[in-house]
Formats: C-alpha cells, sequence, structure tokens
C-alpha cells in the first residue's frame, strides 16, 4: 500500500508502514492541528471526510473525559461499527486514524 | 457488586452480572431512551455523569458514521483514557455503558 503524500518525516512513514502491514487495515490517515488530511493511504475524499469526523469525536470525547474527571484525557478511542473499525488515536499536535475492517 | 435498581427484567440483571463478574469491571449502567440512568451499580452520581455524556458522544459517533456511509450504524464505541476506560453499547431503547479499569 502506498503512503499518497507525507510531510511527516520517517517516523511517522515507518509507524504507518508497519499498521498498513496489518491484514484488517484498510488505511490509515494522519490528521494535522487544523483537522486536514496530512499523510494518508487512503483516497483523498475517504480520508479528509474520516479526518473532519473523527478529530470532531474525539475532541468531544476528550472534553466528556475532563468533564467526568478534569485530569483525564483520552488515549484511544475506537468505534465499531456494522461495517468498519475505526481506531483514532489524538495527540497534541496530529490524529492518527486507522480505518480497519470488521474481524 | 450489588445492583442498585432494577426495572430492566431478568435478562438484563443476568447480563450486567456477568460483566461485573468481569475484575477490570468498575460498574456498568444501563441509559434508558430518555438519557437517565436505569440500572447501575455505580453511585448515582457517577451513572448520572457517564449516562449524560456517553449517551451524547454514541449519538455524536452513530450521527459521524452515517455521515460516512448512510447504511452504517455504531455497535461498540470505546474510550480508553489515561485513567479509565469505557465501553458504550448502544440500541433502540437502552444504553450499556462498562467502566473499566486501565489494564
Amino acid at each position: 500500500m502506498e503512503i499518497a503524500q507525507n510531510f511527516m518525516g520517517p517516523g511517522a512513514t515507518k509507524t504507518m508502514a508497519r499498521i498498513n502491514e496489518n491484514g484488517n487495515v484498510v488505511g490509515t490517515i494522519i490528521v494535522n492541528c487544523e483537522g486536514f488530511p496530512e499523510t494518508t493511504t487512503l483516497d483523498s475524499l475517504t480520508a479528509a471526510t474520516y479526518s473532519t469526523h473523527m478529530r470532531n469525536l474525539s475532541h468531544h470525547a476528550n472534553n466528556s473525559l475532563k468533564e467526568i474527571d478534569v485530569t483525564d484525557e483520552l488515549v484511544v478511542l475506537r468505534l465499531v461499527s456494522r461495517k468498519t473499525e475505526a481506531v483514532v488515536t489524538p495527540d497534541h499536535e496530529f490524529h492518527l486514524i486507522a480505518v480497519m475492517r470488521r474481524t
């Protein structure tokens, strides 16, 4: 699987390549702090749609956790749906999204 | 662990008891369609806080998934934070929330 664009340095590329090696992974997206996909193995439209929604959702989840306990912080958000599975890992600068097949 | 209130019938009680048997589970909540905790093993305040936030989040997640693919639907939402782990299973009438220790 080819990584379409990359402005992220070798560390991120290596991590993405490692995740993409997993047979169940459909693709990965790295979303920048402005909410745009920076690096992805998916097509641009899918990447853009996932980026917007998953980033909003991860912010919402983080805010909810902080309202329950102000010292808490979101580490991983996993959405299992009828068709796919998405894992969002938030960071201060970037969000990593992995879209997977249902196992 | 005692199930504080129960208006749900034996099926739900059995499922909750089975989940609570897991040593990592702090407590479970069944949230009704109005967003109020119906049955819980947690204290009322914690249950109410989790119910509100997790139900909103699960609706947001479901809407996001439907914007990506209108035929898709949320099955499980899992939030891993620094301190805890929460699993939300949405249903038409009820949401089941399980709060767990980080492993």
